[in-house]
């Protein structure tokens, strides 16, 4: 089954027939990581993002109770309309689901965060390629010694994905991801990892390590594993995200996002 | 008196002795827009400013009861460091002070905004002159027809300022203040007013009216007055500005805007 059309794809994640990555599916829509929480710890959350918006950039935030997002999806529900969702209950991961409607709330206010399947996706048709994808493995992922801003309840240290590039590459690869700031934007780091805390490249603390080349750079962007790590540790009542690599699929095209925020 | 010296002029603003307005006070400075709240009505600001970033670029946000901006300005008193500061109840302005102290509360919340002197001031860097300095009035401000996203509490349109620029200076001055977001960024419109709502150039709601030359063209930019029009219009049990001109000058440069989004 060919699925490009993003009625077709949205129509086969919310009947549940489709829950698997999202990762290349209907190409040139933006992706969004998605953080569901009560209202009552919106506001500190939306202050934490608005603070850090490398890992954390702000897609879209739905009004309390309404499952629709206005600007990025009007036709959507986040109810339904990601692959697979997870719960969590005092900043435990306690299940996973393909339909939130049992666990919606009437105070529930939805996150939609930018996440870098769009940005790979930007690298690579500028001939930069990215090698987690060559070697067909999960972006490596990295706790950082680098504190975010706290708000409020929510506080921890960056997370980062790192991406080994030619030299030739890290310098166009900052030139293009500086442009798009609602994915994670330009890089957080660039060489030495120990500079911002990190001692082995080979074990990462999420996903798979890759290949680092002599004469390659390893460069360091924000990561969307951090607004939910910093989400957990502060162990809501309930917390609701997509499961990693099942991400929402928006309406946007990658190209909207050029100057969205100026 | 030579005030140059940001430590000094502070110094001059919060001893009360400078309440005047800060348009070419401490040249290269970020000044901001203020906005204070109580923070039960903080979060349907923030996310109002979230939401239209364009009229209402968030510089920072302080927390709850602390009249310190930590990140833009950590050495100064947001009660004090204004030369002018206006108090509104239920959206009426009813008082005009240089020291907010007796008005503070501990759940105050106050939002910092950029504002347009500091894009200005980069346009006249760049050899593109702006007509109302020219002309030492205010800049013309409009209501238009364009809605702003509404966001709980908050809604109402979009109030843009106008600069009439010729041919040759209005790409210039969109590729100048597309690379700035946190000073309203790119424009929202260029030529016929009609289109947004405006039916009469030389009646502006706000500000006065300058000199459009043959051949120029208006060009549109979100305006900092919106989000102000908007809390005010929601009639909030109190809500203090700062006084129009008489602006919050931060620690930050003009050059640190850049990417600071990204």
């Amino acid at each position: 089954m060919k699925v490009d059309q993003l009625s077709q794809v949205r129509q086969e994640i919310r009947s549940g027939r489709w829950q698997r990555p999202t990762a290349g599916l209907t190409p040139g829509r933006v992706q969004a990581n998605l953080v569901v929480l009560p209202k009552r710890l919106a506001y500190d959350f939306l202050l934490f993002c608005v603070r850090n918006p490398k890992p954390c950039p702000l897609i879209e935030v739905t009004d309390p109770g309404s499952p629709v997002p206005r600007k990025t999806a009007p036709g959507a529900d986040l109810r339904t309309d990601v692959p697979r969702y997870r719960i969590y209950r005092h900043g435990e991961w306690v299940k996973e689901v393909s339909d939130i409607r049992p666990y919606w709330t009437e105070d529930a206010v939805a996150f939609l965060l930018g996440c870098s399947f769009t940005f790979e996706s930007i690298l690579l048709e500028q001939n930069i390629p990215v090698r987690h994808i060559e070697e067909e493995k999960n972006v490596p992922m990295y706790r950082t010694a680098i504190p975010c801003e706290p708000a409020g309840a929510f506080q921890g240290n960056l997370v980062v994905s790192m991406r080994p590039l030619a030299s030739r590459d890290v310098i166009r690869s900052i030139e293009i991801t500086s442009r798009y700031p609602q994915v994670h934007g330009a890089p957080v780091h660039v060489g030495d990892p120990q500079e911002i805390g990190i001692n082995d490249l080979s074990r990462p603390d999420y996903g798979d390590a890759v290949t680092v080349r002599p004469g390659e750079t390893p460069v360091f962007w924000a990561c969307g594993v951090t607004p939910q790590a910093v989400a957990a540790a502060s162990r809501p009542e309930w917390m609701i995200t997509h499961a990693p690599g099942h991400m929402m699929i928006t309406d946007m095209k990658q190209e909207d996002l050029v100057g969205i925020n100026g």
